[in-house]
Parts: structure tokens; C-alpha cells; sequence
């Protein structure tokens, strides 16, 4: 591994924000950006957003003294599928517009700096690795808990691409074949089950066939008010119906984390994302699950934890991602 | 990679046949030996066939003018679960009285000669990537479909062992939580849909429930004339019911399939064991599935294809592990 005292900058291209950092080769930050998404305004309007957010930090870091000249690069993480090694985003569901965009020489041509492409989840997992709740292991999975459910694997301390940049789909695991419908079209995925989305979903569905709750007067009715937060808030205060769809969740997590113990035998799963929130309420019976549907290997102890960097995880990964491809990581 | 021009040995342990292979290190077949396992008559029993199955193909190859000087050394393929660095076996569900057994520290001592240990399908799965249906791709999954499902992954030209040695327990992913109850205790595993004896298992459930079927002459009404190998048959020759259970293994296998292309993106899945005698009968209906339960990634075009070194897959992959513990490989 070579050594390298330059400087990286990682860029997280979310639905909800786009998220800047620029920090040394040792993880020092110099510099954060965070903007509003405004990818529903289509492709031009996400690539403005986008070399604004990257102006800013190199600015900030310009006004500390810090020379452009020893930046090594900057890392994307972005949905997917993407092609990572040609930087083309092939499509992306929470990108409207977005079809083989060639994100990498589109940013290359405004920053005139070198562009490293990775998968938003794959990046988070990289993060975590790096500078997180993985620091001390090479064999990793990461799920990202939120809206939907992605994931990041990391084996000998690199991540787990696949022939064609498609691995770590852990939110389309079909956990129970035939089951609820899930967005991609087939019956059954952990996403349909799990997802912050899928925790509200099946909560209504319950309130629907006239289950009493606490949650009735948030909602009145309708889905709109209600969240995955604030049903995890009402299960810690005591809500029946909250704590039976916590404890259900929990379950259909352990289910799909078992299988990826099971597959991959991991030595860490780092639970990231919005419902990480829930804290021990959901990490606990998770813990339970796991254990209990997942193969007694004689001397297993993988351990679940949450992740570390939070919001940093996807920009911190990113910028990794230009050290791995530079050979300094 | 350093060259050779060794020999080596690999030594398949199954529950049905103990099966060795002297091969040049460029797969040139030298000696060949199997016998019937008699593993269920304990320990000692098995050991010693392990030996006397060894010193055959030395024996063979010393007839030959072959200097055992030259012989690299000996890999061996066991079920787990097991260390293959300790070279231990911890315990097996086909080998009675096993428990924690140093392996490789007992055969050193009887063959002096370098023994490497294994875990049965992962050789499987080496074996096919160095000299079977794999040769050409270094991400692949091999699965064996028989008494009951294992599994063997291959990242970047490297067995995927986990940080337990417990990885790629392919059976025993979840596909159908709540579900049929697997032998390993948990409810809905593949294996406990999609193995031979779950084939033969869910026959038997519809017989019971007055399914008229042309097996019914085979079997007058118990399990234990009935197999998979004749359900396939029947189902070549049209009877309904044995078409539907065809059918309905290869949605199963689809699923499961499906899941480890989401999650590893191979370029490669390979179809081992008893099973795929049953040929494109089972094969064509398992790529449908797969293609319909799997992700769309827009570039991804997993072939799925049936192993090429059938009962030698084994031996061969074990007799790899001596060349890739070497650096040779």
C-alpha cells in the first residue's frame, strides 16, 4: 500500500440531500456542504447542484490555505445501477432523468479533477470500514435502513462489486416467496417487509381492519402523517399494536441478516439509515433473530451494530473510494 | 503466480463415497480411487479408508514411475462445519461420532505429506472454476442440489470462506419465512423446499391428499421406493402431478438463485449434485424463474449451467486447494 499525504473529497448524491466532505488522507474533515436535493428539477439542475456543493468545500478549504494542487480526486456515491468503472449512472429510481448519464466526464469537464464513481450504499459500507463501526474488520455487511433497503459488502477489505456493478442488492432478497408486493415488481423482498416504507405500510394496513392504537390520532385515517418514527416512538411508549409491528420488523430483518450471515459469514453487520433512530427497541430483537434463524457455525460470533458515522458514512466512503482506486487504501 | 510442475492429490469425503485423484498440476488425471464410505461405522473406520483410498492412487502413480518426492501435497474436501486453517473438522452431520476432529494433523502423520483441508462444496466450486463449466470466470456460484443443498462461492479467483470458514450455506437461506420445517430447525430454507428429499417429501404430501399420480405404482402408498431421480422421470413421461413438483423446484431454486445473483452479481451460477441428471427438464425452468425473480441490473447476463467435472468436481477442486494454499494457483 502506497503512502499519500494529499487531500480527497467524497460527494453523497441523495434523494433528499446532497451531502459534500473533504478531508485528508488520515480522515481529517477541512471541509462539509450539505444542500437540499433538488433532483426532482431533473438531470442539468442535480449536475448544478452537484459542482456547487463541490465549489463550496473547495473553497472553504482554499480560504484555509489548502491547495487544489494536492487533491487526489473526487469519489460520487450514487444509486444505481451504475457502471463504475466507465462513471456512467444507468438509471436511478430517485434520479427522474437519469438514463447513462456519463456522471464522471460531466463532472470531470466542471472540476477538472479526477472522478471516481461508486454505488451510494457500497460507498457507505467503505465509510464505515474506513473511519466507522468497521474499523477493525475486513468482512462486512452494511444495510441501509431507510425508505427502502440497500446494502454494501465489504470482503478482505474491498468492496464487493460483481461482474456488472449489481452485488449488495440485500433489499430484493426474497424472504417470503409469494408474499407482499414489493416496488420492483416481485412478491416477497426484505424492502416489501422492513423498509421504513413497509414498517408504515403494514402499520396501516392493521389500523385499516380496526385495530385501536395511539397512532390513531396522529393519522386520522391516512398514511400521510404517519412514519416509521413515529411508530417506533409509540411502541417505547407502550402502544400494543406499534410494539407487535417493532417486534414483527425486527424478525423479517434477523430473517434477511441470517441469510446474509449464512452466505457470507461475515465478522460485521452494520445496520445505517433512518430507522437506525429506533436504537436498541430494534437492534436488540434483531440481535435475537439473527441468532435464532441463522446456522450455529461452531465458533461464529458475528457482532450487529449500528453505524457510526451516520449522514458521514456516504461522503466519508466516496472520498475512500478514491484512495482504493489511487492503490493508497 | 509461481509455476509448477507438481503433483496432487485431492480426496473427496462423502456421506455415500470416499473418492481420491492424482492429478498433474495442470489437471493431467494419473490415478484414480473410490470406495464406498463407511463413515457410518465411526471414526477410525473412515479414517482409515481416507488412507487406504491415498495410498491406492500412490500406488498407482509409484507404478507408473512417478517420484512421490514430486507430490505437492494432498487437499482434502469434508462436509463441516470445520477450520481450514487449523485444519480441523467440528463437527458433521454425515459423519457420526465427529467432533472436532484435527484432521489434517492425523492423515500428516499417517502420509507424510502436506494435507490441506476443505470444505466439501467450496472444493466443489474450485474445482469447476479451475478445470470444469467456471474456467473462464473468476466470480461464480456453485450449488449442489442432492440429499440436501450446499454451496460454493468464488469472488475474484478466491473461495469466499467468511471469517468462520461458514460461509455460502446456500440450503439454508430463507425463502419462505414461516414455511416448511428444515432439518437444521429453522422454518422455510431452501433446502427444506428444493433438496431431493424435499422434492420427494412435497410428492409425498400430494399423494397423501389423493393426487393421482403414475408414481403411485412405484411406491404403494410409502416414501421409501420413491425418489427424486423417478419423479423427474415421470415428469419426462407427462404425469401431471410429477410435472407440477418439477415445476414448482425449479420456482423454489429460481428464488434462491435469484437471491445470491442480487447479492453476489457471479457471472456464473453452476448446478451440482443428483439432481441435475434431471437435465434441461429442471435446468430451463430455473434460468425463467431466476431471470423473473432477480433484478434487472441493465447490463447483467448471468448464464446458469450444470457442472462440467460431475462426481470429480469434488476431488479435483480439493486437489486445487493444495495448488492455492501453494501460491501456485
Amino acid at each position: 500500500m502506497k503512502q499519500t499525504s494529499g487531500y480527497i473529497i467524497g460527494v453523497d448524491l441523495g434523494g433528499t440531500n446532497v451531502r459534500s466532505i473533504l478531508i485528508g488522507s488520515k480522515g481529517r474533515v477541512w471541509a462539509r456542504d450539505a444542500r437540499k436535493s433538488l433532483t426532482s428539477q431533473g438531470k442539468e439542475v442535480a449536475i448544478e447542484q452537484i459542482v456547487g456543493s463541490l465549489e463550496s468545500v473547495l473553497e472553504e478549504a482554499r480560504s484555509d490555505g489548502l491547495r487544489r494542487l494536492s487533491i487526489l480526486g473526487v469519489g460520487v456515491g450514487s444509486p444505481g445501477p451504475l457502471n463504475t468503472e466507465e462513471g456512467i449512472v444507468h438509471f436511478a429510481p430517485n434520479l427522474p432523468g437519469w438514463e447513462n448519464v456519463p456522471l464522471v466526464r460531466i463532472l470531470t469537464d466542471r472540476i477538472q479533477l479526477p472522478i471516481y464513481l461508486e454505488n451510494d450504499a457500497n460507498a457507505a459500507a467503505l465509510g464505515e470500514w474506513w473511519m466507522g463501526a468497521g474499523r477493525s474488520v475486513d468482512d462486512l455487511v452494511l444495510l441501509t435502513l431507510g425508505t427502502g433497503i440497500g446494502g454494501g459488502i465489504i470482503i478482505g477489505g474491498e468492496v464487493l462489486h460483481g461482474a456488472w456493478d449489481a452485488a449488495a442488492e440485500v433489499g430484493h432478497m426474497i424472504i417470503h416467496e409469494g408474499g407482499l408486493l414489493c416496488n420492483c415488481g416481485v412478491h416477497g423482498c426484505l424492502e416489501a417487509y422492513a423498509s421504513a416504507t413497509a414498517v408504515v405500510a403494514r402499520t396501516m394496513v392493521a389500523i385499516k381492519q380496526g385495530r385501536g392504537t395511539t397512532l390513531e390520532k396522529c393519522v386520522g385515517g391516512t398514511a400521510e402523517g404517519l412514519t416509521s418514527e413515529l411508530i417506533f416512538r409509540a411502541a417505547a411508549e407502550g402502544d400494543a399494536l406499534s410494539s407487535e409491528i417493532v417486534e414483527e420488523t425486527a424478525r423479517f430483518l434477523g430473517i434477511g441478516i441470517a441469510n446474509l450471515v449464512n452466505l457470507l459469514d461475515p465478522c460485521l453487520v452494520i445496520l445505517a439509515g433512518g430507522m437506525i433512530k429506533a436504537g436498541p427497541l430494534l437492534l436488540e430483537p434483531v440481535r435475537k433473530y439473527v441468532t435464532e434463524y441463522s446456522l450455529k457455525a461452531s465458533t461464529r460470533e458475528v457482532r450487529i451494530v449500528p453505524s457510526q458515522l451516520g449522514v458521514d458514512s456516504g461522503t466519508i466512503g466516496a472520498a475512500a473510494t478514491v484512495l482504493k482506486r489511487k492503490g493508497f487504501l
